[in-house]
């Protein structure tokens, strides 16, 4: 039975009592929820999920619904978002295919759209507009900025209503290959600091491929963070984006305190970052025994 | 049905053509060749295989049968060695256990003394007596000091003649945990570079537990290497003996070129040097997708 892995971010990293009564909602049966990591800072949570198209489709649905109980107008945090239930990706996992994860993500964007009255944009492998494909372009101006903004011929969402939603804001739907969210801890109290590495790792300022990354600031730890998204980690590693990061923070003599995983990577991820890290001339995938076992078994 | 892995090291590592021979003799039906690596300046090369207890004893009984064609009066080679057959560990994979890897030597270990008029020496979890717990103690004067050595109360084997055989020497046998060979090639044709090296991150000159190292020189390539074997990466990983290794050789001005594994690592090896890598607070185990998934499966 082919699986899907879900990955909802949900705008409340604080009550961490209602981050888990969101995540038994998104849970059903036939749902199994593989990890949960929430930022008081970012204000945020990160579920990911994995299941049966069916069984995700009914607890994203529920998740929604209980996700009523956040009002983004007191919400703060520096993480961009426009939605309660900010956005929703389906990534294929071994035995399923992109398209599988598509079509899920475009069965659940008008379902949402109706039942909570919702505007819904569809985004990277599910976007059926070009400028849709890249999820800053669709979050930029965040919820304060969401109702002018859909007000504009380019805000028009792919489903739902034409005006943000007076507490949920709106969401973003979509399918995607395997993303890192990968966190960088500076020890500075200059958050301008990671705001210059972030230009400086990110793709669209010219930095690595496949890299997002903003900077900022993290009150209840006293330090500046670079936060990154790794859209392919066999573009760009988290392992050669922190080296990158090193070495443009030893040139203004900050150092890195400490890295988070926001979420789980794929352990091919792992392996190639293992071989990267040891300077071998191979890939390592090549000289791991479960792997060869696997290949080799009958 | 459980496997176990076996890991020969034959003393030839130059006629590729005599090494696939051997390879050929040591996989009958029922053993898996993982991987097969072969250095001319070692002259070694060592067999990852995988298989149950009586495959993988009927191959390395035709392994040693085969290998009646290295003449150790003949052999020259940086790595210490006392057998044609120099070395062969068992090693529990999952689904087996550190027992039947023991039994398995000990069922070896008579039959190859009887059949090949061959001293033979049980080694690591598999010996008998404590000071054969440890190969370079076993190995140390090498084939060319084994003669004298096996005069001595301390060099009787625990099976076969009470002298080499003349062309084949003697061999090792045993039953161990995961090793991880590993080389880390010098910036440098200074062998006395790589010696102090070595000196300085083997655990029995006070260097960094379960490692074992020695300085090389690689006529072939034209440089210094330390070659490290890891007793136990869950003590001392690749990735912080290479560290250790960089923070030293960068004290005398030399760089490190290029690593490479010998044989296999096994894959939580290679994910928590990721973690390590990668500064992460926690274990990486936790963080890889494959890894949840199989353990909320049902």
């Amino acid at each position: 039975v082919p699986l899907l892995e879900c990955v909802p971010n949900i705008s409340e990293g604080r009550r961490l009592d209602v981050v888990e009564r969101l995540a038994r909602a998104a849970t059903p049966a036939g749902v199994r929820l593989l990890d949960l990591t929430s930022d008081p800072d970012h204000n945020r949570s990160v579920l990911t999920l994995a299941g049966e198209a069916d069984a995700l489709l009914a607890g994203m649905l529920a998740l929604f619904e209980a996700a009523a109980v956040i009002d983004l107008r007191q919400h703060s945090g520096v993480h961009p978002r426009i939605g309660a239930v900010d956005v929703v990706p389906f990534v294929p996992l071994a035995g399923s295919t992109m398209d599988e994860a598509v079509t899920t993500a475009r069965q659940l964007a008008p379902l949402v759209a109706e039942r909570f009255a919702l505007p819904v944009y569809l985004y990277e492998h599910a976007a059926r507009r070009d400028d849709r494909r890249a999820l800053p372009q669709i979050r930029r101006g965040g919820f304060e900025g969401l109702a002018e903004k859909m007000r504009s011929p380019g805000g028009v969402p792919d489903f739902g209503p034409a005006q943000p939603h007076p507490t949920s804001g709106a969401t973003v739907i979509g399918a995607r290959f395997f993303l890192i969210a990968f966190n960088v801890l500076l020890a500075t109290a200059d958050v301008g600091v990671a705001r210059r590495l972030a230009r400086s790792v990110r793709e669209s300022s010219g930095g690595l491929p496949a890299v997002r990354a903003l900077g900022v600031w993290l009150a209840s730890r006293g330090c500046a963070q670079v936060s990154l998204n790794l859209l392919d980690y066999r573009q760009t590693s988290p392992l050669t984006a922190l080296r990158h990061i090193q070495a443009e923070a030893e040139r203004v003599g900050v150092t890195v305190r400490a890295t988070e995983l926001v979420g789980l990577m794929p352990e091919d991820a792992a392996v190639t970052q293992a071989g990267e890290a040891l300077l071998l001339g191979r890939p390592l995938t090549a000289g791991i025994i479960e792997k060869r076992l696997a290949e080799t078994g009958r």
